[in-house]
């Protein structure tokens, strides 16, 4: 060590002696190791202190909970595309910690351990009763900074595949242990707890996250970075409205240190904590001046209409699918199909679907803020970040919880109690009409009621809350719906009011509360909708609605009508497809084979809702990144290793492997195995409303049957009558 | 008569008289006086035969009817907005009476009789408890080919205004007489009741629609003209399906005298009845495949949180709206408020919204097709045609239900009975949540359950049916939402099959069934939404994202990023908006006056969901008609004349007095009394799906609040508890 390593050495441990001596806080704030376990099991958010009550539901889904541990040791798999068990992932360990590197080193860690799912060829053809398949563990594990691809055989017991993995391309998704272990990083640097102090902050309230770097050249390549921003609790929970603004840690993920170290907010006050607990018993103990609301409920005395075989197959109506947790999408849904309502035939129409990868680029180049361009799933996991969804509030009263099982970083597995739940909806709509007038001889009022099936799951990806919905209709749609709530990721400002800013100065976003901005941002979420209609070769159809002017010959007092235009695509860039409300298009994946009696091709066509386009510079590497998001629709042949949008390896990915670039080879896509992928757009310019936590905003799009069946599947299901309602009272006067 | 013209008397005279030996129904078929009321009574669609049962529940819609004549001949109004009761209707009619031209003439029609609305600034200051506005009825009526315009003051029994108004911009809406007697009209022409025999199609099967014959030139001009086709009813109640196609009669609407007589499509069979049927009891007895549903429904057994008061006022949460059913729009919201809940300040939202206006051309340029360009509100009244809701399927358990009070053209007042509900509707939708993670100290998950309240009806325009829904949500935000079903107008070809069709044959849509083509069509329904976001003055203002380059001064390693700009329109032309995905925009209309405590301007802001757009040549007839579709965003200033966005008069309209002509104007809109206008558009390539009835198909846009609140408006609402639930059992096992 130099003498003048050591002067520096020196005047660290003095510092962190005095702030020892005079933070009142210290022994809150060591992690010691029970701490640490309590804040590390499966936390990405970590937090100094642990002074907040639950509600008494929570206590509930602690019972639920051990209860739901002892289930999930006994479980074994039923379905081949059934989530590995508990036993099967201890054995997939144990397994890996007899085979070499991983025997003699300890400082591996599991990124991914997740089923390995049989060829595509042979679930289709497997049936309840026959075998099941081999089971196969897939790990995802680094080591000495080097990505390890290994496919272990359960039956055998060996590892049947081992690959490495250059890191250029990118690294694997973060494990809880990494996001949870960040942010305490940052304390053993003196300069970092000096600043903390010096603007105020006690250390005891404390809370800071693990932000995704992205990658911006080559200072975040060839080591795995994260940074460090800070909030403080004091006097709220809500610490996401306390920003320490300007703060910026940059760490190395691996070593725990501290890179680098940005204070540029100094002058910046951290906004009040009045206001922002959102929490039901924290509020003012004043009326709420509005009428006051009786109870409402979706009241099913005869339970649901639906069941769960085995643990994941879910039947209703005339729907089946498979339904598993994954670390990674959060939800994923297999072998959709639908039983044909006149003939009994059970139809394939969607083999596999889920949450490829979330982008949320903010709108901010700023220091503090330039690299927040999250890709949820491959960074955080979305299925990680899958909070327990709370009974009676996230899903209505017949709803059916289901458990995901993951792993921590050694390979151990853990319960996400309650992390899906499948329900029944009915909202008062109306599934088909008609109605002639009722004076006349015509005396007919034909309505149906509308009843859904929706699969729900909510990711908590730090502040934000992503409700993602896959709602099955008895018509054959499937509307896939992501709500966007929970809280804004909030800059600190100089400034209590607009009209105190002066006009040439930026703020990125919106006012909200005094000292806090709302910084614009983008959600993309884009879905792996693997499509199946009616078997596994499908072709893409643009509908082009097209205005056609008539001509002087044809007589008519029209001059122009739309037409519509069957366009096949051929190849993967005819499948590109940016929407365009002057330019419409249906979307049809059809099965070119297969034609309804009168000669139509069967066929599901995508149905956009309401979206947004990123309109980045391509060029700009959040959006190289991103580039899945560069079209709206895409349409790519059947890859087994093309289901993540962003790549395989998110975490600082230079966007060398994403959707985009696949879908640049231009191969073959009619009549084959297709996978169409959709891109769920949100502009968010925050409002006051927003603060200090946000009223859900919903968008959705739709796949739904076009001459998929011979005629309307629910011509014949019957109407509500009195006879069927249920007879209830109020649970206050039982 | 000359010769000929004898001969050709003759002839029809012979053949006349040879159908009445050979047909068996002619009893049948002629409308003697009682059949014609029962027929007349309010029913546009008008057909042959009373041969129906009805389902029970119809019933028990006659008991309400017959008990609702009686409550609404004693009912009086409280509100000025009320709409006029029976017994002002019946005053109006009598004051009529006695004012010329109508004291000597019997012949007039009456075609609008609805409260004349007071100035908006009296109705604004006017609070429960003042003295009631003077009630005035505005009546258009048509004599000898005029239209009058008349205002009487119906406390002063006199006519305060009378205007006549030339008819070259278009008539008035038909009068349920106009629609009911036209299609039997064409039974007094013998070549008309000769080809409906030639083609095996039994009189007495027949059912004949009044269908609007838009504007194309001369021929459309100086006279009140309509088309009539016809179908066969033979084995299916749903006739729809089985046109005989290619056979128009044009009618002059007022002599009923056949114009002219299109017979086209002697070789086009008439489509199969099988399959057709939709009603329950006419279902195939075999069973449906699919799984067993179990009743499900909304449930509060302390019954609904709302009330409507004084027949009109309905209170819920934080909303206070006044609600009312009109003739021509359907429902008509006024007054929409808002409650702060945290100052209790009730705030104003939107003075009135409606739906203005629909434009539904179909892309067909043949014969017997161009001229369907639908302008159902200005043409048919969507209010008239908004049948009895069916209670349980068209709106859960706990929905009120109200009654419209309309007149017919001599100015006798009947009620529609039914006709709107108002409920609350949990989906099981989450208002807001935010989870951290259940296992660390922040054991916080607080979630909101979602409760709307809707205000529906269901206009069955012949054939199609619209669900309009104002969804309001406790947050602030307006939920606008239209949903299409029923059946669709379909058009007979020689094709079973589409492998049949000559490649250079055009179908203008989709094979659905044999000999069956649903053709392509557009449906765009049109808002009227005055604005009044807390006061009358408002600006509309567009706050564009637009992406910004860093320069390299800045040093960002980012490239690009979104700004919002805000661009305050000036005039109308600055507010003529066409959305555009990839140019995005907010939209806004903000008090100007009035800032938040951080100085936010406080606003709403209209969110557009999925939309279509016309592509029609703006030369076209029908789209000059339909031009207030150019844009799916305008703003204008308030003026009381300009609340039809196809004009006041739009039957036979030119488009000389649509909104796209006022817009034109191009007047201020800065901090003026602003009224804001909205377009939903679907595309509709029809299916196989859609036969034999439509499943609903639903869009939506949203009224939302941006800075409107200080914070999260909801911030303090309870979560649902299992102790709030109602306690349910099976209603068959009780």
């Amino acid at each position: 060590m130099e003498s003048r390593g050591l002067l520096h050495f020196l005047f660290i441990l003095i510092t962190t002696l005095l702030l020892f001596l005079f933070t009142k806080a210290w022994f809150n704030l060591i992690p010691n190791k029970s701490d640490l376990l309590n804040c590390s099991n499966y936390s990405p958010w970590c937090t100094s202190k642990n002074r907040f009550q639950s509600k008494s539901s929570n206590n509930l889904f602690y019972h639920s909970n051990e209860k739901s541990i002892q289930d999930h040791k006994t479980h074994i798999p039923h379905h081949p595309l059934d989530p590995l068990t508990i036993q099967e992932m201890n054995r997939a360990k144990s397994i890996l910690l007899s085979h070499p590197p991983f025997t003699t080193s300890s400082s591996f860690t599991i990124h991914s351990l997740v089923l390995e799912e049989p060829e595509k060829a042979l679930v289709l053809k497997w049936r309840k009763g026959d075998k099941l398949l081999p089971r196969k563990a897939s790990i995802i594990a680094l080591l000495h900074g080097q990505i390890h691809l290994l496919i272990i055989d359960l039956e055998s017991n060996k590892v049947i595949n081992h690959e490495l993995r250059e890191t250029k391309t990118g690294y694997p998704t973060m494990t809880i242990e990494d996001m949870n272990s960040a942010p305490w990083a940052p304390l053993s640097d003196a300069n970092f707890n000096r600043t903390i102090v010096s603007r105020g902050v006690d250390l005891a309230d404390l809370a800071c996250l693990p932000l995704s770097t992205g990658w911006f050249g080559t200072k975040e390549e060839k080591r795995r970075l994260i940074k460090v921003q800070c909030y403080t609790m004091q006097g709220t929970v809500n610490f996401y409205m306390r920003p320490i603004e300007g703060l910026t840690v940059l760490l190395d993920m691996d070593t725990k240190q501290v890179v680098e170290i940005t204070d540029l907010g100094i002058d910046i006050p951290i906004p009040k904590a009045s206001n922002t607990d959102y929490r039901f018993f924290k509020q003012p103990n004043k009326p709420l001046m509005m009428r006051v609301m009786n109870p409402i409920s979706i009241e099913q005395p005869k339970g649901p209409s639906f069941v769960i075989e085995d643990g994941h197959l879910v039947k209703w109506a005339n729907w089946e699918f498979h339904l598993k947790p994954d670390p990674r999408a959060g939800v994923i849904i297999s072998q959709a199909r639908i039983r044909d309502s006149e003939t009994g035939v059970l139809r394939n129409v969607m083999y596999k679907g889920l949450t490829s990868e979330l982008f949320v680029p903010y709108m901010d180049p700023t220091d503090a803020w330039y690299f927040k361009t999250y890709m949820d799933a491959g960074e955080y996991g979305f299925g990680l970040q899958a909070m327990p969804l709370d009974p009676l509030n996230d899903c209505p009263r017949y709803a059916r919880y289901m458990d995901g099982v993951f792993t921590a970083s050694d390979g151990t597995p853990f319960i996400r109690s309650n992390m899906i739940c499948v329900f029944e909806s009915y909202a008062g709509d109306i599934a088909w009409r008609h109605a002639e007038s009722p004076i006349t001889g015509m005396e007919i009022r034909e309505v149906r009621p509308k009843v859904n099936l929706v699969v729900r799951m909510a990711a908590s990806v730090a502040n934000y809350d992503y409700i993602v919905d896959w709602e099955f209709q008895m018509d054959g749609l499937i509307r896939v719906k992501v709500g966007l709530s929970g809280i804004l990721m909030v800059k600190g400002t100089p400034y209590d009011n607009l009209n105190k800013v002066p006009n040439n100065e930026k703020l990125y976003g919106t006012i909200l509360s005094e000292n806090v901005v709302g910084v614009i941002h983008d959600h993309y979420v884009t879905f792996y909708l693997d499509m199946d209609v009616d078997g596994s070769d499908n072709s893409f159809v643009k509908v082009n609605l097209v205005r056609e002017n008539t001509s002087p010959e044809e007589g008519s007092p029209r001059r122009s009508y739309l037409r519509a235009d069957r366009n096949i695509a051929k190849t993967e860039k005819d499948a590109q497809i940016k929407l365009k409300l002057y330019e419409p298009s249906e979307f049809h994946v059809i099965n070119p084979t297969k034609e309804t009696r009168v000669g139509n091709p069967v066929g599901y066509k995508i149905v956009p809702g309401g979206t947004a386009a990123s309109l980045l510079d391509h060029l700009d590497p959040p959006q190289k990144r991103g580039a899945f998001t560069n079209n709206q629709i895409w349409v790519t042949p059947y890859n087994r290793s093309e289901q993540w949008a962003g790549g395989l390896f998110v975490y600082q990915s230079h966007g060398e492997d994403t959707l985009a670039v696949w879908s640049e080879k231009d191969r073959p896509i009619e009549n084959k195995d297709i996978v169409l992928w959709y891109t769920l757009g949100f502009h968010h310019i925050p409002c006051q409303e927003d603060f200090p936590i946000m009223p859900t905003v919903s968008s959705s799009f739709d796949l739904k049957p076009v001459n998929f069946f011979e005629s309307n599947p629910i011509l014949r299901m019957p109407p509500n009558l009195e006879k069927d309602l249920p007879i209830c009272k109020a649970a206050a006067s039982a």
